[in-house]
């Protein structure tokens, strides 16, 4: 008798996405001519660039050649590709990386919910709270997490790191024993950074207790401010004990293209049940070569393409648009009193909702009010109660018009 | 401490392209003018066809272009496409599906070796021997295969059932418990098929015994004869029992565009540790869901193109070349008096070496003496010694090539 994987069973329904479409779905047919704005979800809405565009034509003529045909390439990427992601975002900040350290992908979601099968079973799994909820669910499907509580709305298995406005978002170490660490930066949701020092106490700490920290840098192409670091391995002795995930779904408006990569450092080890010490990167590839087929030839071209003399002046337009839309928001409702955080580094807009008011009253009054959607901020862990995201990736028609709205409410 | 899974320590190196890539390297060193002819690897080597490329194009423009942008996508698919896939694939033969129950995927090598995920740990696992090695090792990974025994060359944990000549490489039932039974028709490696009435004690046991097949279709766009079930879906009841896999990878020639779907039933359940039946497209939904982000825009819209009139006539004439060579091969094959199977519904060749030669005494007599490189059946699992796989996806002129060389042999 074919039996399920019960760790499904705990999962807690995607209550925060289907919450919002409900709310909105009832706002809409209550109001037929509403004209909604969205400010919610994380994707992009500018087209890909003209060096992009230009790389996939070519690259879909080579496919259609006989000559230049291209079957099954190697899983873990083109190494046209990976030599030129190291050299512009390796090299380039003092970081050596070999070819066969660097495995692209279809997207960083993929590779963050799927590296943990190479750790084993009973490993502690500590989060930030509030977290991006991939890194718990992926756990929970494993059977990492151990029973949902619905009292603390918690996972009784995963040990979860509060970062709040309290603490200016700087999760202090764990107290207790962990062994895997997810860490994301510049982060999804707050849009907050760790600066070099903070980000040295992590890798310091991994050292010391032999953890791993699987770093997801996918908003990694917004940083602006000079001192905030761009790759985990800027900190000496990274390499010993961090994944690194990166993406061009943000940084080159490639959601639906798919491409990204993750760099497993031979240096990082994990120990078997004898405590041998076993490369991460062996079974890494081995988990891709086997389950894993490499991304479109297409797709690989096309990426390479970003990191042309064109192709890099292109992004870096697209990512100032769209930092100039978080500026605006930023700049706009801390003129009208808010509290607000990230919008520096990063495409999101954490804010402290006004008079107290929980994350879904702020959604409820916005939606009503304002004809806004943005994200709950409680919908990304308990110490995002009180809070709410708004993204940059509007256009910058719809992030003004957005802005003149919330600029007529009473708050 | 962050430990490994430790069930990756169980899995066997790959044997057997490593070792055919150092025979070849060898032999290549030692006479470095030969004229290598490759009909080993399973990829295929046409180009595109004309209403693909024009239709990659297209989506690639849509792309560039701020009114058709597209970004993340459905996670299971667009419905453009799956709604054509339906239509085709399966309206066409009588099976009715609806949407929910197509996810489009970016291979099915990923989902044939994801989909064990959604069962629980100590499943029972059967596959047919020779077997493509995705099925064995992606259960090891997850610790259902025991331990690798050196003697019998198999896993004390999976349930081998012999596929040979002598048993007409029809499988018999399992004679032992079992919950997951992988099929794969038309067959890699032997290239042979199940009839219908076969198909059904298959189907009719896994409804006696509550098991879900996973039936791997990648090749369905190679059958030719009238009474080969091109799905699973044609046996009744089937959709009680069985997912199925399709890819565009071997139909139109995407090995390196990546794009496949996976059809689970709503009908189609499995057990919770209290026997309640759980719907398993509910659970590989919320797999795909947690851990995919949806095939890339513009291959979504190739893959659509596959199913016009026109691209369904150049997608026919790409399946008739290849065909056309595997029937040179068995021909040739067959008149120089070896047994030869496979061939007709599928484009491989599983022939039985002659004169009772191991199937890498085979590989060095062709290398040495003909210079073609093959695949010895063996590496495919033990029942594989004494056969050898050669594939239809070369060129014409090196097909024929091969089998004038072959001819000269004495055999």
């Amino acid at each position: 008798m074919a039996k399920i994987n019960g760790n499904y069973l705990e999962l807690q329904g995607s209550y925060l996405f289907a919450e919002i479409a409900k709310r909105r779905t009832k706002f809409m047919s209550e109001n037929p001519g509403a004209d909604i704005i969205s400010l919610g979800i994380g994707d992009v809405t500018r087209p890909l660039t003209p060096a992009v565009v230009s790389s996939l034509h070519a690259g879909v003529d080579e496919m259609s050649n006989e000559k230049t045909f291209r079957g099954y390439g190697p899983e873990q990427g083109y190494d046209f590709l990976i030599e030129t992601i190291i050299e512009h975002d390796y090299k380039a900040r003092g970081i050596s990386l070999e070819k066969n350290e660097v495995f692209v992908s279809d997207g960083s979601k993929c590779d963050v919910g799927n590296i943990q099968e190479i750790f084993s079973q009973d490993s502690i799994v500590a989060v930030m709270d509030p977290v991006y909820p991939v890194y718990v669910d992926s756990n929970v499907m494993a059977g990492r997490a151990g029973h949902f509580n619905p009292e603390t709305k918690r996972y009784d298995g995963i040990v979860y790191i509060p970062t709040h406005a309290e603490n200016q978002f700087i999760p202090s170490l764990p107290t207790q024993k962990v062994d895997l660490i997810y860490l994301c930066y510049p982060n999804n949701p707050t849009g907050m950074t760790l600066s070099k020092e903070e980000l040295k106490k992590w890798v310091d700490y991994a050292r010391d207790n032999k953890c791993v920290i699987l770093y997801d840098s996918a908003y990694e192409a917004y940083i602006q401010e000079e001192d905030v670091p761009h790759s985990i391995y800027e900190v000496e002795g990274a390499k010993e004990v961090a994944i690194e995930f990166r993406s061009f779904s943000k940084t080159a408006g490639f959601t639906g293209v798919r491409c990204a990569y993750t760099v497993v450092p031979r240096e990082l080890k994990a120990y078997d049940e004898s405590g041998n010490a076993v490369a991460l990167n062996d079974l890494w590839n081995r988990r891709q070569t086997t389950k894993f087929n490499g991304v479109s030839y297409i797709t690989q071209v096309g990426a390479a393409a970003v990191y042309t003399e064109e192709g890099r002046q292109q992004i870096k337009q697209l990512v100032d648009y769209y930092m100039t839309n978080a500026k605006m928001i930023r700049d706009g409702l801390a003129s009208l009193g808010l509290e607000v955080f990230g919008g520096v580094n990063a495409p999101y807009i954490w804010l402290k909702t006004p008079n107290g008011l929980s994350s879904w009253e702020f959604f409820d009054k916005l939606l009503t009010e304002a004809n806004i959607v943005g994200t709950p901020g409680v919908g990304f862990g308990r110490n995002g109660e009180g809070y709410f995201r708004l993204t940059a990736f509007g256009s910058r028609e719809n992030t003004q018009r957005a802005l003149e709205r919330i600029n007529k409410l009473s708050l």
